[in-house]
């Protein structure tokens, strides 16, 4: 059945709920090009101030899955989990969670994305492994995460070619924010893995896309109800995106935090270990991960197996190994920075706020991120953080130390990083929680 | 200075106001074609939801207006005068106005339209007469203006082509029923005839864009702080489309009730004449007109001299030499309808309420008007009101008769007109007054 455009834009304009029926025709005209991006943006717009009911959202995203190909992992008859983060600075979990899902023997076919604005990806933390390869047919894929457990890789242009056509209208039209979108965005991809399970990490904060707990909470509800009505059991946790994650942020310094994690190392600068976290909230979106995936009969329990399997060094032998099958590549020669910069602090005080989204924009001015999608990245680039949000600063105190391949761009960045720290004279700073709340 | 589009439609989106700068990009680069479609859609969107104000309206209408080509009249050193009506069913008060300002000696150039959705177009009906030209090229019909006081002709493709480029993706993508966006179109149209003062019909009813009489005085007050606040003294009269203007709707038969009235002919039917409508609010009309001309003092005395110059024959002369100069054309050749059909009551009772844009879909059924722009017209066709508003009707009586040149056209008219009467079996039904109010 065929609908008129300018109709269809005026009942939702209107506020009006769409039929499954409009929803689907608008996605496949859309994607085959008979609904025209003048006509698709204006629709955008429309959802963008009148939103989307459960219902429509549910069928938007089935039915930009259903765009492309889709996997079939059934024949395996056991659970396929995945964990999807809506992103942050030196966001780089994945990179431990599928190793100890993988230890756990739980299928974890992973469809991983580059960076994003200020946001890290994980594609590229993974290329700065020297022979890493991302890029897998969509068999060999499905052959790795069957013999593997776990592998990795980019979305395809045959993979929710309706999303990617609609991500990229929506990227220019300012049509982003919009929670039934980014719904249909986030689990359209999620669900042409036929995943069992998923496992969420929405972030919030000032380096993440939803900057309160409120709007997390509201998009984690919404994303956890499209999973569950598609058959994918759904948990979310909001997590605190008010500071970078973890010690470095960059691309192989995030590789190499990970692999010291993996191998049970500390970094302890004050009183304080600096991976702590990392390794914390990889844990804790593990733990969720093993019970969807039925090796623990509790949230709990998966959390022990996890820090078990920590422990042992099983997940490191399982990143090993990764490198090996998406290779061959070479873990031991990570590109190293020739420069850096260290910034240090004009004044005494406390450490009221970091603007983290402003570091991550400085990552990318640095190289570490890409303007532009065809720019060229520099996987050596990267800050480390020296400080702790609330912690007590001298004067002269290094804040971080920023570093790269190219001077120039490490000043510039520097140069943009400093104003990234926001020292309170007077009261102590509440902090919040790692692990602000979990929906399950 | 260049813009991000993005930028500027999430602007717009989070409901702020945009700088005279902001405005005038936008315009200017989406008629070059620099800002593409979809994101001109995506703003208009934005500002059906958020509006615009004052300042940013009167900036929009003035780049839509430098967007082409200006008439220059000033050296007339005399005031220029034009009519404009918001369209509705038997609105034909143009050819009428025009012929009585010119028989004042008030520069009139008059931009006209073609019909649009349900109403119908001055030029369609100019076209009627055999031999009528409203093709004029603008230094024609500069001289004509300045050697005869009036002219008419439709826009060109090099006035206000950023309207026409705007218009014309409005209406695909749900954004036509935005007041700014109206506003910035119509205004660009009247300002680019050089203008010194305007008189805006603007309508309210079931035959009108405008369905209330409060929406419509919103909108008649935009229009006049816009033309108001780009030097064109602007009056707005709101006025009745509960049912269509005068006796005949259509386009040759509109014609000739005009030229009746300019030779004082009235058509009584029962205790009513149904050409007194169209004569009283002409000359209402160009009463403001002729104090905004200054050839009256007051809008009563303008009143007193249009009466004076329809009644002594001056504007039915005028209308005669109209017809000489964009002709020569054949006003006694006017075409005839082969076919007619009168539909009757199916019932006794009061009539309640007459579906006028029922009617006009009639008409564009019926030939009279068009479904796509490059649909022939059938000139002869047309539809005679025999009822008016708040009258008993008996079971049995002529509702109307339906006119044109094809016979099964004229039966699906009538078959769609039929449903138009709304018969009220008990209460006396209120009747709004023809002009409702007056905005000076």
């Amino acid at each position: 059945m065929a609908f008129i455009p300018a109709e269809l834009i005026a009942k939702k304009k209107s506020g009006a709920a769409h039929s499954a029926e409009e929803i689907q025709w608008i996605v496949n005209a859309f994607t085959s090009g008979e609904l025209p991006d003048y006509q698709m943006s204006a629709w955008a717009m429309a959802v963008c101030f009148q939103g989307m009911n459960g219902d429509e959202v549910a069928v938007f995203t089935a039915a930009m899955r259903d765009s492309g190909k889709k996997f079939s992992f059934s024949h395996l008859n056991a659970p396929r989990i995945d964990k999807h983060s809506t992103g942050g600075v030196g966001d780089k979990t994945s990179l431990i969670i599928g190793p100890l899902m993988a230890a756990a023997e739980v299928y974890t076919p992973m469809i991983a994305g580059r960076g994003l604005g200020h946001t890290g990806g994980t594609l590229d933390k993974l290329e700065s492994i020297p022979g890493f390869r991302v890029h897998l047919s969509r068999d060999e894929f499905s052959r790795l995460v069957q013999e593997k457990h776990f592998a990795l890789m980019g979305q395809t242009a045959d993979i929710c070619p309706a999303d990617r056509k609609l991500y990229s209208l929506r990227d220019v039209t300012a049509t982003i924010d919009s929670i039934p979108l980014i719904c249909g965005s986030i689990m359209s991809k999620k669900l042409s893995e036929d995943l069992t399970g998923l496992v969420l990490d929405v972030k919030f904060g000032n380096g993440a896309f939803m900057r309160t707990l409120e709007d997390a909470e509201n998009l984690a509800t919404w994303l956890k109800k499209t999973g569950d009505n598609n058959g994918v059991k759904t948990h979310a946790l909001l997590t605190n995106m008010n500071s970078p994650l973890g010690r470095f942020s960059g691309n192989a310094c995030e590789i190499e935090e990970c692999l010291a994690i993996m191998r049970n190392e500390k970094f302890i600068d004050g009183d304080t270990d600096y991976f702590a976290d990392t390794r914390e909230l990889s844990l804790q979106l593990t733990a969720h991960g093993l019970y969807l995936g039925k090796k623990a009969a509790s949230v709990e329990d998966g959390y022990k197996l996890a820090e078990q399997l920590l422990e042992s060094g099983a997940a490191y032998k399982k990143f090993i190994e990764l490198c090996k099958y998406q290779g061959p590549s070479d873990i031991d020669h990570l590109p190293k920075a020739k420069h850096s910069k260290t910034i240090t602090s004009p004044a005494s005080g406390t450490l009221h706020e970091i603007d983290t989204k402003q570091l991550g924009l400085s990552l990318v001015e640095l190289g570490a991120g890409r303007k532009v999608s065809a720019d060229p990245v520099d996987y050596s680039a990267g800050l480390e953080m020296q400080v702790k949000l609330g912690q007590s600063i001298e004067r002269g105190q290094p804040f971080m130390r920023i570093f790269g391949e190219n001077e120039s761009r490490v000043k510039e960045a520097a140069r943009m990083a400093s104003s990234a720290f926001i020292l309170s004279m007077s009261s102590p700073t509440k902090v919040l929680p790692l692990v602000a709340k979990v929906i399950t």
